[in-house]
């Protein structure tokens, strides 16, 4: 089989294709791994659609349902997604607001990654007929992925969609 | 559980997890509370969607219904949702123009929160075969929010969905 | 303009076309009205969708929100649509569990059409991540259009709708 | 070019490929055509939706908007589509309510046609929040479509449509 | 109630609670009347959803179909919808072109609200086939709201909705 | 307010309105609670659709994801919705099979309600690129209900609805 | 490479893999090949979407469009695809109603497979604002496929589909 | 009838309402005809939808089937749309390769209507799994329309739809 | 944790869970395993969602694409969903007719299982515009299973789906 | 028949039309196929939509399944489109990260046309519930549709389509 090989950052991978994965439930951020990026001449973006992301209320540890939508570009690493996963199940039994949810989020995977654009949009299901989808995002400061996060800012969600909670 | 706990703005809210909950059915923008915005370093987005709002028809006393999208940027504060829930609430028996609805939401929100950025889409349902959807919205005054609120009026509602009344 | 005239039916109606409707919010039967059915030497049946129906929780006195879908075949009398709308308002403040509701509402309809067949299914918006859509039937006793209220139960939604409560 | 010839019940034809149509805006049923059905030895289905209907209300003189689904088998003759089209917008300027549209044209189509089985579906846009679908059916009395027509209503709308007016 | 009272631009209103309302199926701008805005210290959208929109060719005298989306900026007055509705239903029996249509529209829109920004989609149903979706904007000359008119002209339906006639 | 009062079953609920709700996170049944039937003498349905249920894998403890659509005929008894909500939040650390889970929640029912006729489908985000959709039913044996539950298994999903992962 | 071989009924097909294909554009039933049915023993179905049939008005020779649906239960022959994909592009230039198109496919099926079932629906673009759908079926005469076909035409199209020509 | 009238440009039309109308299957650009804009003050935007294109393709004369999206700013001429089926007709045995379709509709409507702007969207049906969509448009060169044609080509297409073959 | 323990019926499986999973590309049926069914007690339904199946063209050696929809009711055993996987895998390079796969692999569970009854739908991308959904089932001879059977054959897919290819 | 003749760049093609055609399941760039673009004086886009990608895990070597999205401006050569299925076809047995497809594609194909602009969206199936949407994009360096690229680059994505997993 041709293609990607284990010198190019696959032998450091302790997950993928691991019959022993424990699910941790509780906030871990230190589940997530990297791997080379091998196209990090080029601008690119890698986008994420989580829809099985759960955490609970801060105040009340009922169970709150969201999609993640991550989309970010990558600089020398990207993010392995075995462990992305297993970094997401790990909010089950933790409690925060969907505001909180979002950016932590985001700031574990700049941490990790230290790449040059990233956002992340959380679109949560209704609590007493209302659902918040907060949506953060960030530029390399001092980079023209800085100007890039402004921008995307101020174009965010001009076409927002139809919710009717049905 | 870990996550957002009391000392970060949550010991004086009155409402969420609260039992003895009243609904006041007549405007009431007191009702209203906020918590602390724990990234208030960053600029980012939360949204509401809200598809139970009700009021009045100011001229015949007719309900009127509609689905009310309300996005911001927060700067110290973020609106909690279950005062959120009650203020919406609070229009049921409030007779005003769809027009008015929205832009007296918005000032509420404003006043409440001082954000630095915020608008509101209503989107009715049909009188006479004509649905009315206004959306207004706001930039801090002086700042570059009051640019991004030129750009996105702008910019709004450039791919109108398509309404048929069914 | 050719078409229904007054002598059939029309000249008792008290409010389609008239400008001084009241909207009463305390569950008002009394409202509803009928007209003539014109067509009753056949069965057919009338649907009516009722997307802006809402009333309150008796328990904690929350707004509930709803769609009704109310259908039936005629016998003598076709309800009138007006009326039926000034009806569905009046439980604005009237509250019952969902179940209760879509059960009245038949009741009610019976009493006034003695129609031959009838069916109203209640698709309520969500509450703690669930929502509730009861439904119900009539066929008149001793006919067999009670035959039909059996096999159109046993038939009953038998392709459920897809709900994300989004 | 082959197929159905001008020997085959086209030639009576008034309507079709003629440039000098003229349009009635009140009732006419007179304008309606039939051509041979070269399959009758055949029970089938011939299906028209119309979505271009509109009528006005026999009290306010308002203008009524729906979508026409008009399904029968034939007989001897299968109505021709362009005096279709000119009989419905003869309803342009015609008062009636919802309920009397279907069953008129339900009987207009018998007495053209007389065909073995039809039914008429009206999907009316809402007025008041509330819209309205009334539906008839007819199978030749004395054999088995009159079963069918029994069957069939028994049947009807099992499923109905989400209606949210939007 | 609280909200838009009779001091508030409403008292010189003469369709809207009117139960003797005529309806004109010839062109009859007159009708269109406006109400004071109470918002004018701020720019903001309101959208009428017109799917309801009839007119004639004006060489075949066949119906056209429309649904027309109405969009605009607000300055002193807004057009109260009752009369919008009406207006609109005067094109019943009126004859032009689908481009002439949208056109004709916003001018009297114009001429009645000397808005700051204003645009008119039309988006008709399919005559041999091919529909036709004419769309015009307008800025106050001279103004911001002139180059608004231009860039929205310029990023107008950049994401054509699929059609397929069915 | 009108309505079902204290005397029709509510008196005995513990959990609607109550501040002070535990969230179980491992199967517990004995948190279902039910209400008074007020219209037992008919046959009704009640659907609850229930986007947010979350299980694990009995072999590898990953984290499953369903939306359950639980529909039941009622005798004497209706469950409360709320205390549903804890019941099926209570299987969010325990580790069954899919198939298991459906089969489980309907006993559940059936022993807190002795229902007339019930149903339950589970529909599963995929694994491995494969979702499972299990459904099952049941009807008082020895009743109408029991032929009832044989004819819907016959006639159940004969429209299975598009499903491409994404 | 393992599953059917040439053995089965392959061997004489002449179009299936040729390059030199020639397209027929008037009506040529003889293009038409089958292959053998390696499960004769049980009934299947099997369905032909075609949204690629174009054909020609018998009088004014206008180019009409539909999705043909065709669906048969096969007895010792199976249709191969790429010779009904020539069969359909050979009404390119045949001019023939709706209502004849829909009957001559299914009778030339009927001739080339001597099938136990089969069902043709085609769905047409509209003209003049309606559109044309044709469904015909046929069981064997005499076979339990015959009732087949009876039952399937009385519950034909129970649930039509929405069209708004657009 | 009010509206456009025969001083306005229909004088010259020889097929709007024309019952001899020819169907040329060889690509006939002279059957394109215009109409006098009666609103050349103002730049606004027509868009024809046209589902029923169809051509051959030049190596294997196999028919090919499209969608075009036409859009133009006219300036002194609109082109009438009767004219336009007619000539988008003549591709029916015409062939060419998607890529070159496009760009001949769009050159023939800019020599005919000399147009400030226009824009030309084929969206073909696949051939071996694949579909090809070539878009292509043009500003009058020197003018703000080149400019504005540059930044639609930049623009285009940032939300591609989604696409499945079914 | 709670739930299936590994008495009942996980004990044998080699695969869930397994890391060094092998995948066959050719027709491997011996991958397929099965555990106890806990609720053989009752009738109930189990689905699968395979949207990823791809084989070979016997005659042409072209990659095919199918999502298939395996439904069946177990008897002692229900079959493992991974092994499901690894084997719908397997015919990667196995090349079949559309309608031979569909058979093959209902077979196959047939023989694994011994299930009571069993439907198996797969749904091509089209090929040369045409796309090919055959469907077969099965119930257990002289059982209600068999009448089963015979029943959802005749009414299997009443309502088919809309297909544009695209 | 008219159009695009052998002199215009067909004459060297190896593929279309040839019924002898190779199916490689190891990536294979050499089958890529070039023609002439005949309108190289404009810019304009092509997009290619293919949902048949299918590929392998690089660690587990377990298929995985996208839809590709690819879009350019050519400038003296368009890709040959049953070439593409060919080359994309050829990583059957490939063996690559999602990351990695999509570069190697866009690379490929740069190197093949030289073309203007292009850019490349892999949009996966998910796996352990999440998904993976790589997209890159190139304008040649030192022009100005490298400006594109950037521009492109930070406007992508904007409106993220809902993703679910069903
Ligand atoms: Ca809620
Ligand atoms: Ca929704
Ligand atoms: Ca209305
Ligand atoms: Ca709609
Ligand atoms: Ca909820
Ligand atoms: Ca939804
Ligand atoms: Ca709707
Ligand atoms: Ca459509
Ligand atoms: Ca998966
Ligand atoms: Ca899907
Ligand atoms: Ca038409
Ligand atoms: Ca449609
Ligand atoms: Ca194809
Ligand atoms: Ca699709
Ligand atoms: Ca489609
Ligand atoms: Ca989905």
């Amino acid at each position: 089989m041709s293609g990607r090989g284990h010198e190019e950052g696959l032998k450091d991978l302790t997950l993928l294709g691991n019959q022993n994965t424990k699910y941790a439930f509780n906030y871990a951020p230190e589940v997530l791994e990297a791997v080379d990026n091998l196209h990090s001449n080029r601008d690119y973006f890698v986008k994420f659609n989580c829809p099985e992301f759960t955490s609970l209320c801060p105040l009340t540890n009922q169970p709150d349902f969201a999609t993640m939508y991550i989309s970010y570009i990558p600089d020398k690493k990207i993010v392995e997604s075995k462990s992305l996963k297993l970094y997401l199940f790990s909010f089950r039994n933790h409690g925060d607001f969907h505001e909180d949810c979002v950016n932590i989020i985001m700031n574990d995977l700049i941490k990790l990654l230290d790449c040059r654009y990233i956002e992340v949009w959380g679109k949560f299901t209704p609590r007493g007929g209302i659902s918040i989808d907060p949506w953060c995002n960030y530029g390399r400061p001092g980079t023209k992925y800085e100007e890039m996060a402004n921008y995307r800012l101020m174009n965010h969600d001009l076409n927002p969609e139809k919710i009717d909670n049905r």
